[in-house]
């Protein structure tokens, strides 16, 4: 058995990463730390949780060591006791911003801040399976990228790597209101989130620089809330490479993720669930992704789409524990998500 | 003209006084008091009224002596201002609770602390021109009910003085998160209350105690939460006296209503749109009431919907007003609702 | 391995059958039987199975012979097959209200049209393992309730049967969008459904027989469809007998379930979750049952939330064909639902 | 007075027209004309106007004489009937996509027909006031653009004609669901839209080549179904011309739209209504544009949203008439928009 500890509980990843870790065969969750909630069952806070488990929120001075430990923590505060964290397991998974940049540069320019444990950059492998399954068999440090960066880059780096798009690529991507986690401010009331189009970050949102790194190209991101709970969905846009057609596309993707558990092609002829929608993801470890190219085939179309919490967040993160364990990669993670829903 | 203020113009309340207000032909609107905004444009808070009015929001010490004043403000700090309030305009409209029951003991037992101000209490006429217009012609002090009261006195005030319901009232109202306010906790986030179907009030809940005082009557009301932004919709039954049979509520009904611009009975034999329903409502200042018997007429089934906000708050408001200064009744308030919506 | 098929797998509770016996570890799917799409992969019309499944929708003269067949197909049609469906299969799990209701004049009365195998009537047992676990055991002929009257059912029978209510139940049930089926008319299209408070029963739903039948007592329901695709809620309520008060309430419900896996008694005294709300439920198999007793103890407000499509269908077959197969009664079914969703 | 009549009106551009010319107050709606409707009350089918009009269903042969005709019908069908439209009123405002592409060629490409009226196209008037305003006043034949077109070309029309664009411009367009009409298939079921992010058409969308043709560069343009009945949002970047900066794309929308009643710039440094947002245009007649532009200024991202079925179809319309029969051109559509929605 894995023993895992969570620290960061009480908030929406950290309640999606309680709710996959003790549904794991092979993992006991030993820790739910949260700052304020000392004591009180986690299922106060996480009611989907009822009747599977006992366990009360621990506070900080209560984390005991485990051999995995999850970070769904603010950043700034992560880097400050990454220190602490890394002295108390075997391998820790961070689902933070603070070490998805590996310049300092570019992390001060996104996040406003200085680094403030630049020594440690350089020692956290990117917690995306489908791109570094080898190196993250044995690493000890890992990073999960953010929620719209994993559909960004899932989506997006196949295409780079084998040099079918050249230029700048534009990012649409639409979120639901579970990213903005469980102390949104009134902003995210109901009242006024319910039905909105909220263009919340016209340019310069951070997960823009994650894509751009991983896929070495400028990219140009714009991020609007829409109605749902869960669910990111990107829609991109690259100019092709001279002779690019949809079958080299096609071959492209089929060749990255054919044998991937959660990457699936969507780009059908006809029908209402020709692209990937996160409306049928919610709850699923699936990153979906389709494509379109013009007429001409000057410029693809890529549309990806995930549930944040899951794929985009913690079930990526179990998913790279059950690769660094040496688990069935899918343990844990097998539900296919609902139609209808 | 009428000039106008509105004391808690922040609110959704106070946006909705806004907005009639200003698109009220005899209305000048002087004033939009908030406790923290001075000096920021209405439409900074409310964007709606973006082109529509350059106000900007006022603090308590800049209210000018108005004709009318709007309270829409908390309940146990309205009932403490009062005496400033009133000596401030010639009309108080008060939007509070503070005002619509006229019993201290009541009142204590609903809200839990007592009344500060009963000698206040008898002074003010209730806010349903339905019931009270030839009052509401001269009242200076108008105390407008709750948005699930307005919905069950409207829909069940004729029955019951015709005598065609006997006994105990059950009232299973469905609320959207607008009624929660503008400065509504971490309950009403919208990844918490999006799709919820929230039973946040399984028995005594304040407006049953208005509904009781109208009819008459023992009401028993729960209180759900639904997907909307705006909207309330009751489901009533009650017993039927003796011989009472459709014809007889109908005729109650139509009775009651045919000369009203804002009550419409809706009770169709079929199709989508046979009952209230709230969805069509938003904007506009209707209660439409429905009803339904059981085979062998012992129970009467009845439905009322309104625009909380609207009929269950700032409309009616502007209604009584309208009634009070000799406008004609609908002025101001004439949006249909719309469909789709 | 249990040889399972499925006839009306083309609807949202046959899709919801496929996604849970595909994913079940002691199932062979063997048919998914489609009227008309004869060949089509299954994953087509239910994008959730895309790399699940590669099975395609067979024709009815493709049913093979299977250890356990489930008719999600409408009513009438289902009955007048039954006698080929029994000869196709060992069990039978039938879905349809054709074989709800063993009186065969209440059939007629909410189905209007007279029962054509009243034969076969009395030979099927209610699929309901929390009250017919030992007659499921042996069963070969299984009727799975409506999804309301599950929810009705598992909340109310318990108080009727240790005798603590008295007189007659009224029930306003609440439900999501998906109950209407696949092929639903206009009356579904989502601009006219989408944030509807719609009373489409106001009186004699099918599903209230059934509640009447199972407690013993006059039930009468009203059903409204509000905003969610999945998803029942039931606010029941009833007169106590004398003398019973919550402890009482809560001691039969503790007793009547404390060994259930699926059913969870949910009457919190504070908190957002209070009491049971399908919004965390969907793709669950659980029923969360809820109460609150008026002050005085004359009446106890039940409130009932399931998954319409799982412990309000397809769910509740799968739970019974483990229990008729011997099998773990959650196997398959261990989804938790998701919170926030 | 001017008589009007309405061809389609039991549609959903249609019922916007019933619900603003019967509200406008130098408007007599003559005729309400549906195929398959005729002695229906209107408000049969558009319950937000019960007890505004009484007005019944005609059919095409009931059509009578009239000053301005509205056709909210089908495209092809349209063109067809044409000429004995012409016939029957002095001015016709064409809601249909059929005399929206002034080139033959392109109507076929888009429309994958030929078009069969091909004498008639130059006659009509584009019905976009802020446009052709002065071409408007005497025009007798108007052709209103599309939804998503009017938004873009609103949005993108002055940066173009002022020169501060070059190259293409790509255009990310979100839908609500009205915009499928009230006779849409299976997969605008609730269950199947609700919540969805439908990529419809990835590529060549009609109104793509409306928005080129008004701007005269090459668009990009990706249509996805969002959560929302009512309302459309454009995200549109284009690259900007050597030298320009925020303050010149300021400029030129101030510039361009001082004095219009119903095109808002909305582009706030901070808060959560920075944006153009639907949400707050339902039943408006309010286009909002907003833009941000990349650092280093190489790209501007316009936003601009509107509810398709006022501005983006029936209000526009009525704006055209007011502007073509002298009337204020701002009446009978005065209302705001409401918030929270």
């Amino acid at each position: 058995m894995i023993r895992a500890a969570v620290v960061g509980a009480a908030g929406y990843i950290g309640g999606e990463l309680l709710r996959l870790l003790v549904g794991h065969p092979q993992v006991e969750l030993v820790n739910a730390v949260s700052r304020t909630l000392r004591g009180r069952p986690v299922d106060s806070v996480h009611p989907n949780l009822r009747g599977r488990t006992r366990l009360t929120f621990s506070s900080y001075d209560q984390l005991v060591r485990s051999d995995v430990l999850f970070l769904a923590t603010p950043h700034r505060e992560t880097m400050r006791r990454m220190p602490e964290y890394l002295a108390s397991a075997r391998v820790v998974i961070d689902l933070s911003g603070d070490f998805r940049l590996p310049d300092t540069d570019v992390y001060q320019d996104y996040y406003g801040t200085p680094h403030e444990a630049p020594g440690l950059l350089g020692t956290f492998v990117q917690g995306i399976p489908e791109l570094h399954r080898e190196r993250l068999r044995t690493a000890d440090r890992i990073s999960v990228p953010g929620c719209m960066a994993t559909a960004g880059i899932l989506s997006l780096v196949p295409l780079a790597r084998d040099g079918l798009i050249r230029g700048d690529i534009t990012v649409d991507a639409r979120t639901g209101s579970s990213g903005s986690g469980a102390k949104a401010g009134s902003e995210n009331l109901h009242a006024e989130r319910s039905g909105a189009l909220r263009v919340f970050a016209p340019t310069r949102h951070r997960h823009e620089a994650e894509i751009a790194q991983a896929t070495g190209h400028t990219v140009r991101m714009t991020a609007t809330g829409v109605e749902a709970v869960r669910g990111v969905q990107l829609l991109c846009r690259a100019p092709l490479a001279e002779g690019v057609d949809e079958r080299a596309v096609r071959s492209t993707y089929r060749t990255a993720y054919a044998d991937e558990p959660f990457v699936r092609i969507v780009a059908a002829r006809r029908g209402m669930h020709r692209f990937p929608d996160a409306k049928i993801l919610s709850g699923s470890n699936f990153c979906d992704v389709g494509f379109a190219l013009d007429r001409g085939a000057s410029t693809v179309t890529v549309i990806a789409a995930l549930d944040n919490l899951v794929k985009g967040g913690a079930g990526n993160a179990v998913q790279c524990m059950n690769v660094r364990f040496g688990e069935p990669e899918a343990l844990g993670l097998e539900f296919t998500g609902l139609h209808p829903n």
